[in-house]
């Protein structure tokens, strides 16, 4: 039997060896390159047609087993450990662990008790030109829900 | 002897109890509201000026002791448990932990193997009106640093 | 050998596939959807009839071995970390976590000193139309045992 | 200094000795007994009119600094362990660990991919009186919020 | 102020300098030896006619903060780590570790699908005098508790 | 190869899809249930007589392989976890976190300072009538051993 | 209050300033160094008398409050994490994870299936003069408890 | 592909079927049984000459990929846990919890602040009779080096 | 499916089998030989070329599938526990437990707040010829990267 | 009583608001700048001597008890958890989890079967100056210390 994990794995040595883009998938997919690259690394579920269009862009042929995993809905969670130990994932959960609390007060200053969504949400993954170096930005996109009295 | 942990909480509830904004502490030191309300939740240190001067905004006299823990550089790291408890903060490591092989698939694929900076960065907190329920937008941006050969 | 843990995944990916309800198969079995769902999942095990029955309406052949781990009392406990990262599970596990001292003080305020039973116990979730987002209601509910004097 | 924790502790001794019921201050308070008891237990944040009310049912006078404690949005998290070793709370875990994959197939099932709130969200928890034992009666009623392709 | 933990070890040393025995203790509250030692080690509350009678046979005159601590219901738990590290308690522990399964298997063979309680649940312990070194002899005994089909 | 826990597992699902005993493997074998069944879980090494006689009471026909296995001393510890997930075993451990300092002070208190062995050690498994309910004894029974000075 | 790990840090830096040797202490006590050291520091319970001596040896008067903590049973474990931070002690650990399973398969080739006892246990701590640099040679010895059949 | 921990069950399980001594083999090698033990339960490698003659005691036939793991340096670590749960192996570890500050404080007085190496080390493993119970004697001898200053 | 850990594990002991030197796969692939043997360790991603290069100075054929996953950025960390266990790789974790605070001291004193990259970073490792035992000298070497106000 | 972590924060302090160098506390004590900070952070005991003299650089009295912690070896470890929050320190921690394994292949290579002690040991940080921004060098030179056979 194949695992998810597994199958996760194969599809991204693939998309190396045959350097094929994942903006070319999304594309093909119909949707961002964000949410295509979530759904192909197990952590977003596909319909049948938007594996055989991812398929075609990665010119993978999916075994039906190969399908119903990627149709599943996946037990989600992308990282081996609690602390993640590769470094570009590393400095994400360094934010959070360091301005976790600030970004609480702010917040929570700004909208009152509640929290940023992390499913109404949408992120975006982009390029910035610097001459001292380009950078790297991440837009966090959710929306506020406020705890209700009840 | 007071901790820093200590001073911070004593910090948070007379900001509390006396209505303040961070925003108008900010505005006082002279920063954007993120790095300072970062400061004062004990992440950064700051200078005897920027001191004087967040104590002025917030109506607080520090005391020699408290002002020797405000210019320590801290030992970072802002969460009692590897793994946050509080929903707000669960929300961005939620994203980490779900997303994170995403990020980096798609920063490596624009930039090559390297990394997000965390220190050579910035970030924005701000609100996004919309009908169907304001949104919280945070801007995470950071300069791309390229892994070496050596 | 195929491990317990296999046979669920193998279900799980036969039943997205060929787009089977589990109310269905419960309907077939003769139990609740919660109950029957939970068994196929690798929480409870069956009888030699009810596999015969569950397999009929997945329209899944079970082999010797197969039956055998559906007939066996399972190990139970279905999530791979003590914290689930599954956002779903999280929300779950999250009200533990905030409210669970709430509830302690609640119950044991109407009770007595004890518990509510997680084995004389049954749970029914559903869906509550609502007209702002229909509403997913779980009703948990157990026998209260009272600690005894002894 | 007070920590949030002692101060909970306070008042629930203070409570336990007098014999007050949460009911009651709820009451006074004007929320359901499950709002005011999480409050009082350190997951909500108050208003000054709140604690006022709150200190009048329990018959006790808090601090400026209480106060000021108590209006704080806290860190949520109430219990020490991310397993709980309380055997009631502990049965509330159980049900998460046993049966989360469960809840998470069901709720999948009746309304597509996404979570129920822990934000939009109340409980409530009653007594059903049973010949053979009443039994305790948790219903967790949380909106649905759906994953959104982006 | 005092926490239930202090107030514990504060007891235990008490009654070691003043050589007075657990179950004189008990005697006089009118219960097991015991249930008496795990009321007073912080893991069930006490009625306040208990707290004094207690305190008559340990000669201690508890304040009113301290009899508040008694009588409240604690969140139970009487070890500082998960795995236990002080060897008498680590013994028990190796018995649950090393034959949970087979405790688990044998159970479910005689009584079917189910658990011990813990709740409705006593236990003995005593000496067995033995030529070859006398015998600890624990007895638990809890009422057997099965699944049902729901 | 084989692993032992996977020859655990094959046993266990034979002997339920067979309906076999543990007390009529034990019988044949000629050791109570309780050491009989912990031997086929993992955790005490067989006799190579013992092993033939084990096998023709659940008719199973043991490989050169599988033999060796069953001879080797294993490494004890039947759980997966720290903490036990599995309900009836979490019971158990339950038993130890909550009353497992009243156990060592009502040991110590009649023995002195020492422990419970848990390898000169048996336990006993057993049912008890009750009107109300059917209960689990289990006795566990151990040679005190002192701690010496040196 | 104290607790008995204050006094223990109490007693040793009192000890260092002062320049007493735990030899010393020993012989006042009457027990070897080893016996005297572990309960000094924290790991095993001594008489008023053995106190009245130890406090002689170090020239320290201890309170009511601490002989009753050092005549009081301790929660043994001496070290602050599971895996030790103390290169000293770490090299301990160390020994018994690298060389663990190859100790355990000479024990059992030799004596039969049981274990060393750690409670009828000595161990005793000496210098070797060497020319190449002296050696410390420590000496476990416990009696060999077999596993019995039951 | 073999791993080092699946050759090392199968040497074990091969040894005990066929009853051959560590001795024996370690004769064989012309190294001490300590030594050749830890060799071949994977924590240190050996040479082509060595393996050869360990396989002729063992009456094994190495395979080439088999040679190539036992001629790799290994990555030390013997237990699948930091906590070892083999009660044989435990007693040891707790020795090491509960008088690791002792050998700390003992050896640091005799020889001043450093360490017992756990390299430039050996150990050694014998039954000494003894009419109450034959006993376990573990001599660890390792180099003392002191810290330097620098 | 061949995993990168189980490739790397076969890479080792190919190497170690053959007796090849790092060293010299480095001067063939034409980076320096720490560069080298972590991109073989499984830590760095090499272009087809350098697979080409490296697989002729180890004398093995990469397949397509091996080819694939030597050009994947790997999910970084090499490392089977947080705590290694293996004791080479123990003494530096060592040095960071026990000299971190000293160094984070000493670096922000010399360069103000900030950190050292290990990304734009290099390592050399040589040895020392020293009469008294030669040494390992470990060279880290990376860009100060200071914080930003922002 | 004050603790040692107390006292190493109240140092720091002290330092920082008196804009006190580590280095000129050094000269005065006569080590390395290396050497004293780690006394003085905790991790090395100082003579009677060298508190003196660092009191003078430093301008603290320090009390009787300070300087009896000061003289105490300590138990070593200055991270309050196994994996470090602090970025600074993270990324010595970084190095270690992804290059471990490749220093200990090339360290092997080159010595043979062993270890870089990390108490023979000395460590040098210092700034090189770069165009391109200045970088931290840090040494880390300990004696290799091989395996013996024995």
């Amino acid at each position: 039997m194949t695992t998810r994990a597994e199958l996760t794995e194969k599809i991204v040595a693939h998309k190396t060896f045959n350097d094929i883009k994942w903006a070319d998938v999304a594309k093909e997919v119909g949707q961002s390159k964000e949410w295509v690259t979530a759904a192909l690394m197990g952590q977003i579920s596909l319909t049948k047609e938007q594996i055989e269009k991812a398929g075609n862009a990665l010119k993978m042929n999916f075994s039906d087993e190969e399908v119903a995993l990627l149709m599943t809905v996946p037990y989600r969670g992308s990282l081996p450990t609690a602390v993640p130990t590769d470094p570009l994932i590393y400095r994400l959960y360094e934010v959070v662990n360091v301005y976790g609390t600030t970004m609480k007060a702010l917040i929570e200053e700004e909208f009152g008790d509640g929290i940023m969504s992390a499913i109404d949400f949408t992120m975006d993954i982009s390029r910035t030109p610097d001459p001292k170096g380009d950078r790297v930005k991440i837009v966090l996109d959710g929306k506020f829900l406020g705890y209700k009295t009840f």
